[in-house]
């Protein structure tokens, strides 16, 4: 595949991936598996990965299999749960020589580090998007409890193919063919 | 039953119905069922109805048991995963000559080419309704997600019987007796 | 206990509650048991009690036991779905020489004759309520889409009990000691 | 730990944690146990924590083992449902010489003492936050109804980890080791 043409103004930001916390999370075998659907998915599609861990130093760093699936991966570590937190080094990193509109989270723990980021997010007047299947916590019902929580503050709470889907628009886009193949690989 | 006066402006588009989709998402014989009901009732109710189908030439055309149950179906292919994607000849078909005010989808699957017709058609100013019961997915978690993600965007997300008993009203309606025959043979 | 004063503007309107309908909705007799408890309540609290009977000449008259509790019911023959329809007798006989604020709504089913008497109503200015405890339907998913369907278009979505405490809003009120009874004789 | 710099403005109120309604409501224990885990972090995070009693001349004080956790426990009978209700002795001592502008509730039940506290709160324009692993009610199904109802309202719905997480802000605060503690001892 030629290199696609950036979506402009989308970041797909996967949050402290890091095994620790996989471990921690229900069903994080799941969780992992669809965030590589979202990261090979968004690369096909031309859309920017970065990827946060949380204290990387004591915590360890992301799975080593996602950070695989990227050339050069973009990695920011934090101390705040936000990645977006105000007057943060992870936030200066993360949107400096960049323009974002649309942010696109994955990770964990939805309850934590991706409904902050998303709070903060929303506040700083940018699109947001939750993957609901590529999001985890260690209490389930406070996933379910944060997601609509965020829908009510203006985020969108939609699954990775919805998304995708709607970026690729039709079959007729060229990566349309290599996707199918990748929603049947993850499926 | 005497031809019944056209509901104004109503359009119930059924999308996707094609055996290939039918055979892939979950419930899909239940799907096709009540998707049944909802074609019997529009007819009887005066309500034009419309097929799409994505690239026949590939997939096939719309479960036939459907089709046998329109004279003279239309039916508008499309490539675009929406059926009202700006620009496509699958919206000016379905949209030229015609006035819609209010767009009842049913079919599969709910988070992809439902959902995007959905949000065109709100996008549009068109009210939407999708029936609850006669949309599908193949992952159902992802169909709830995208349902409520629809009624947040301005979207009736409704069950089939509580659209069209709103549209008769009463049990003065000429086709009363023929729906509740509908109901029970469906249900 | 003295008659009670009666809460200004309320009613509790008990739509169909006729056995041939009690007997199709999924756990009928449940719903019978908390209209039952609805019904009490409101009588003792002073709200004003109407019953809507869908072509009784036809299905028969509400549930015995429910008109029972009631000295002189009144009640309301209907043969549009909705009890409030534009220009009905049922509107006219519920309405007239009676000021309505706050309709509180009970009874089947839940997507069909509840559905729309509450969209008429909130399109009246009336604020309406459900009684999630006191409603239902043959098909259980119907019901949860529509009472979402209603708390989006306005309708205030709450149990009885809620509904109830809140009118009392102390153990001082009056009615208190009877209430907590029938919490538990119909619990 | 020195003690901590209250947050401005915040309360958090448990409302009738007295063992006859603990034991009364579905999963009574683990309410408790949720509600312990919520004192002890506010504690910590310097968030004054007061506590409601409904009629205690009758049914008994506050659940020993919660208020042991707090020194100079700060408790209001009360016999209004509602802790804010306009006018009530209950509502001038929770606010007298005292700012609120983020009130965050634990306790029982959702749908009666939880459920008018909300409204009263929110209609006095404070900031609301219902802990929703920190309440209870004897029907459980009533409690989402009630949730739901009040995020409607303009409440926030979110679990207590959510709220306190969001406070902490990241593993810089002086009180995040001890609050980690806390989420393992009460997970």
């Amino acid at each position: 595949m030629t290199k696609p043409k950036p979506v402009d103004g989308a970041l797909l930001l996967c949050l402290d991936l890091q095994p620790v916390f996989l471990r921690a999370v229900a069903g994080g075998a799941g969780v992992q598996h669809r965030c590589e659907f979202a990261v090979a998915a968004a690369r096909g599609l031309g859309i920017p990965v970065a990827f946060t861990e949380q204290a990387p130093w004591k915590l360890g760093g992301t799975e080593a299999a996602l950070l695989a699936m990227v050339e050069e991966p973009e990695i920011h570590s934090k101390e705040t749960f936000s990645a977006l937190a105000a007057g943060s080094p992870c936030r200066v990193a993360i949107t400096e020589g960049r323009h974002i509109e649309h942010l696109i989270l994955a990770g964990v723990e939805t309850p934590i580090c991706v409904f902050q980021t998303a709070v903060d997010a929303i506040q700083a007047g940018l699109a947001v998007t939750v993957l609901t299947d590529c999001v985890g916590a260690r209490r389930e019902a406070d996933s379910q409890t944060c997601l609509q929580a965020l829908a009510r503050a203006g985020a969108h709470i939609l699954p990775a193919e919805t998304v995708f889907y709607s970026i690729l628009a039709g079959s007729g886009h060229p990566f349309f063919k290599e996707f199918t193949a990748l929603v049947k690989k993850y499926g």
